[in-house]
């Protein structure tokens, strides 16, 4: 994916740039699974476009990479204001927050410091078993500072024992949203008024990918975000929603890694709604679709956007026992195939499903379009999802006796888990 | 580039389509050089909008894959129409053409089934010499036939001993376009009345894209085409123009190598017009923008669209000079460079720099973008011009004591050869 850093800092958000990427084949994207999830009914979308206007400058703003944009790209500024951006000043409540978090967090802080809490403490997680699975590699710490309020934490390991290269990045931003990119969001959530002033927005997310070296082991991503609306005094926001998902690229196919996969992130949609894995599972089929190849990028998991059905502690709940569930979701695969011997063959495949995994980043993941398209972007944090190498070969024929199934999959998303009710 | 099949379907040039492939970044593409190549002066560009889009439509049609867009991918299908096309007619204007060319062209033939008849020998005798550079590997054939009129031949070398991948397609298209798209090439060619109804169209284009193995060796992609609008009788055309350019791409600069390339392209387009080499290769420079990387894709050479300044005759003289030049711009560089010693560094230079071209095809690439977003595209025609491996590792830096120079012009393109005229 490339939710890993989804930068779109707001004052680039102009109509011109959001058509960019809201037309022709994008528009399938908007699927059906998009209506069911905000709370406002009547002016939900009828056909796809604004839907997906909304949808793509959200998920775009909310991953969050936004408050790299600008910044020189230098290590560890902590906190001290680059000379050329003394005219940009923090905002209220960015400077609010500061103080909390230093009084500390409790269960009445406001939810964006707790998703943030949360994305920090699961990053410094994950990171830490990923490593134990590697054996030898330690990531690469790399901390931003935003000047408006915010900051960021994008950790890599690359060419590990196990991992060819694995980011997990994490980002905190507090902004401005100019009015057209406020208007948009409207069509998924009414309750924001109309306005013709920027509004103060909230980002926060964490994400990530891990492509390993052997063959047998699959790539992963997976991304969490928490975006609010309208917050500059620090009180209650206009608007806020949840977004993120999982998802699983076989090079070589073991079904039953599909299946476990899928059964972990169901059992955890299932403690919070009985719906949510049937539908995120469609919408994450329906994401990492691949048009010019007629195939999805991999066997799929979960994807939701502009999650607000339930309440901001529900779904903070939901989120939390997702990215909690990630470690169980992906460590048993790696610990059972990161030691498979494999073949020539087998790594020539793994480097044109590379191939795909770049086109699928680079044509259509509307984070990294998004994150490309914005000038000063971190442009290295927006491609650490990229793998560290990839092979396009002209007329390439998949061995469909070593590779038929997977192709049939990725072609035809099947039901990896059987689903208990009706939707 | 990969101009090397630009293919959109002129019936899927809707307008969400060429939205999408207009807007934000990419009207920097729409350089002032654009304004001084089309006949009517009263209708050109003030801004830059109008101009990109009919710029964009142009392009992808022009150089033309089109006409591989729904047909399956079977080789030497030669002139049999498959079984769920037979809906489709083949055009008066190429019914009537195939029959000229059964009687022989001559000098007062029409100009399409000269430039047509100009690219396929191009294309013989360029890869006719690229053989003999590479020295063991030949090229692979596939034909094409189009239903509606039109054929095409792509050539493909594939790890050769010289050369990595080297392609070059030739394509010929007769279709319908729809009015939006008409509409929208009225902004370049005023010329052309208004219409609710489709019209006839015809493009034909050669592309090529080589990428040797050896560091020391630059990749080099060219394209030149042929467009004519509203000859559905067999008659003269309403508006008809030309495009095209060739560009250099080193991973290690030899700055001989870019002044030679540049100083042969200069002479072909001298003997035609002392504006053209200065206008175009300024054209090149923004074309190969990549902007997220603040870099260009190479050290350029000249891009042209919409050429429609002097007569056909003129023009199609001055394609055919830049077309046949491109054996002595490229083949002395490589005789020079292809066998050059170099270090595992160079390579993974190599590798990065790939990435780099990689970017530029599947993020900037108008025609690579339009050809993936058009159903039924042939996409290992469009994607014969990527490399056959790349890479990506977070926060490489180059070694600037090797590559500081080349970064440099790349960043800030350089004049390669004196130019004799102020404009």
């Amino acid at each position: 994916m490339a939710h890993l850093a989804r930068s779109a800092p707001l004052r680039h958000l102009s109509r011109a740039a959001q058509l960019t990427h809201n037309s022709s084949s994008w528009s399938r994207v908007a699927s059906n699974a998009t209506r069911a999830y905000s709370t406002a009914g009547a002016a939900k979308s009828k056909g796809s476009s604004t839907s997906v206007k909304a949808f793509t400058a959200l998920s775009a703003i909310a991953a969050g990479a936004a408050f790299w944009s600008q910044m020189p790209a230098t290590k560890d500024v902590e906190c001290e204001a680059p000379k050329k951006q003394e005219q940009k000043k923090p905002s209220k409540t960015a400077e609010a927050d500061k103080k909390r978090k230093l009084e500390g967090l409790t269960k009445d802080s406001p939810m964006r410091l707790r998703m943030e809490a949360f994305n920090k403490k699961l990053q410094a997680e994950i990171t830490a078993a990923i490593e134990k699975v590697d054996g030898e590699a330690k990531f690469k710490v790399d901390r931003w500072n935003r000047v408006e309020g915010g900051d960021g934490i994008s950790m890599v390991l690359q060419d590990g024992k196990v991992f060819e290269k694995a980011g997990v990045g994490v980002s905190v931003v507090y902004g401005m949203l100019p009015p057209a990119a406020v208007a948009q969001m409207r069509a998924q959530h009414p309750n924001i008024a109309e306005t013709k002033e920027s509004t103060p927005f909230f980002a926060t997310g964490i994400s990530c990918v891990m492509h390993p070296h052997n063959p047998n082991a699959p790539t992963v991503h997976f991304n969490y975000r928490y975006f609010e609306l309208g917050s500059e005094d620090g009180g209650e926001p206009v608007s806020w929603w949840f977004g993120g998902g999982c998802d699983l690229t076989p090079v070589i196919l073991y079904e039953e890694d599909a299946v476990h996969f899928h059964r972990v992130i169901k059992e955890a949609c299932d403690k919070h709604d009985p719906r949510y894995y049937t539908d995120f599972k469609k919408w994450c089929d329906e994401y990492f679709y691949i048009p010019h190849r007629g195939e999805r990028r991999g066997v799929g998991g979960i994807f939701f956007d502009d999650l607000d059905d339930k309440s901001p502690e529900e779904l903070f709940a939901f989120v939390q026992t997702c990215g909690n569930a990630f470690t169980s979701q992906y460590v048993p695969i790696m610990e059972r195939r990161k030691d498979m011997p494999f073949t020539a063959e087998d790594k020539h495949w793994q480097q044109i499903r590379r191939g795909r995994y770049v086109e699928f980043n680079l044509v259509y993941d509307r984070g990294t379009k998004f994150g490309l398209l914005t000038p000063g972007a971190r442009i290295e944090s927006i491609l650490m999802t990229m793998p560290l190498t990839a092979r396009w070969e002209y007329m390439h024929e998949p061995d469909l006796k070593a590779h038929g199934r997977l192709m049939e999959v990725l072609r035809v998303p099947k039901d990896w888990v059987p689903t208990t009710h009706n939707v």
